[in-house]
């Protein structure tokens, strides 16, 4: 209840160009399951600088950070976490008494998720992406050991940069190559998009890998997602992504760390917003 | 509840070195009861420029401002409204799209108590105190036409000059004066503070006197108020005052002007916070 907020409780936000409302119904019915006295509100900002020196000055606890500040925001900052230093781009905030550290909980999450999985750093992927998010997953692929990987982006600039940080290949098309590990980074698939019917990989691909990994997350089962289902293989979702880092986000501004079933009923919550 | 809030919902705060729960209470209450999208919050800061810069930068709609920062924060304001200019004195940020203006809804309130009491400008008075509220009454009286009145305070400079800005007399003691309306706006008589049981005003003074306003709304019935009620004497209490200008920041901040009985729902739950 917003009439239960005083003076003590502690605001935890978000910044993006464009705010959704995940993570702003995650953390608030988190907040309310584990009865802690925090509220959680997405922003949107022109002023970066003020925005960051304003979270600062008014003690706001937590920030998520979205495009396209996940790296603008590294200057402003007192400290980076490993994560964030990994790959140098940041997706939360967190602020000790006016100390502000970054971190990059997708990193975090995408790291976790190869590990539950067991997925062996022998396997060979192709990556399709070369953004921000890219950036997070090769870096988590590389931090892993997964050492034979391609990274797959018609933007030749951006995908040799990413392919050079970490270590892999870059080529502009798939063409004939057929990896165990199918990871897309692109908005392809994603409900509302331009693509949003669209494979981020050809037929062929999918039927010759062992694993897909789709970052889109919205929606939760993508056509790569649900063609790789209808033939039996392996996932990893963006659903699984956005809870896990959202998940990190929490622990790291309450130092609470809910249960299972307590995620799952915030993530459930946070997707029918 | 705060699982409704959305990217939508508007943020307005306070500012104060030592943040109470009225403002927070009264505003989430009203926002809550006339279904209005808002959430309110109490802040306090050490760097006031960044937090004015946050709120601006992250489209805070409105902010109320107590000790210390009603004169430190008008340089970083756009504008002022006549209340705050008139005075020199913000209690309240306006945020229209990151252009920033200053009210004094302590000025507005003590005018339209004045008002609505029916008191005579003819009315001659001793108002005792000295810092940043007694300018916003000082000036109210000024501007709503009083002319014979006395400014009782032991700070010599600060009362000089209070008294000077309004065209009063000033004296560091009341003596054997006799005036018609007693006005405190010092700490006296305030719940928690050193001189909670003492009296602003010697007996013989208020047994004179035809109208009491006391400034300090905490407790809503001061050792001021009692008297004077004791004696049958007319009075204007600072709980009168807190709730007004809280509901003129609230119509300021949404456009909206709740019902009487809205208000006093309102002012009784954020009493008892």
């Amino acid at each position: 209840m917003s009439r239960r907020i005083s003076r003590d409780t502690r605001l935890c936000m978000s910044l993006s160009a464009r705010p959704g409302n995940f993570g702003t119904r995650f953390h608030n019915h988190l907040y309310e399951a584990l009865d802690l006295d925090y509220v959680y509100k997405a922003f949107t900002t022109t002023d970066l600088p003020a925005a960051i020196g304003g979270i600062r000055a008014l003690g706001i606890r937590g920030c998520a950070i979205s495009m396209p500040f996940k790296e603008a925001c590294i200057p402003l900052l007192d400290a980076l976490a490993e994560s964030a230093a990994a790959i140098d781009s940041v997706n939360t905030i967190v602020n000790d008494a006016g100390h502000l550290r970054g971190y990059n909980t997708d990193y975090l999450a995408v790291r976790q998720l190869l590990d539950e999985h067991g997925v062996s750093p022998q396997t060979s992927f192709a990556l399709r992406g070369s953004g921000g998010m890219a950036k997070a997953v090769a870096c988590a692929l590389r931090d892993a050991g997964f050492q034979d990987g391609v990274i797959v982006a018609r933007n030749e600039a951006a995908g040799r940069r990413l392919a050079e940080t970490c270590g892999y290949e870059w080529t502009p098309e798939l063409g004939a190559r057929r990896p165990q590990m199918l990871v897309n980074v692109t908005p392809i698939g994603m409900s509302g998009g331009a693509d949003a019917d669209a494979l981020a990989f050809d037929e062929a691909a999918i039927g010759a890998a062992q694993r897909v990994f789709d970052v889109v997350a919205l929606p939760a089962e993508t056509p790569l997602i649900r063609a790789a289902r209808a033939r039996g293989i392996a996932t990893i979702s963006g659903a699984d992504v956005i809870v896990l880092q959202a998940l990190e986000q929490f622990a790291l501004y309450t130092g609470v760390r809910p249960s299972p079933a307590q995620v799952r009923s915030a993530a459930a919550h946070a997707r029918g917003g």
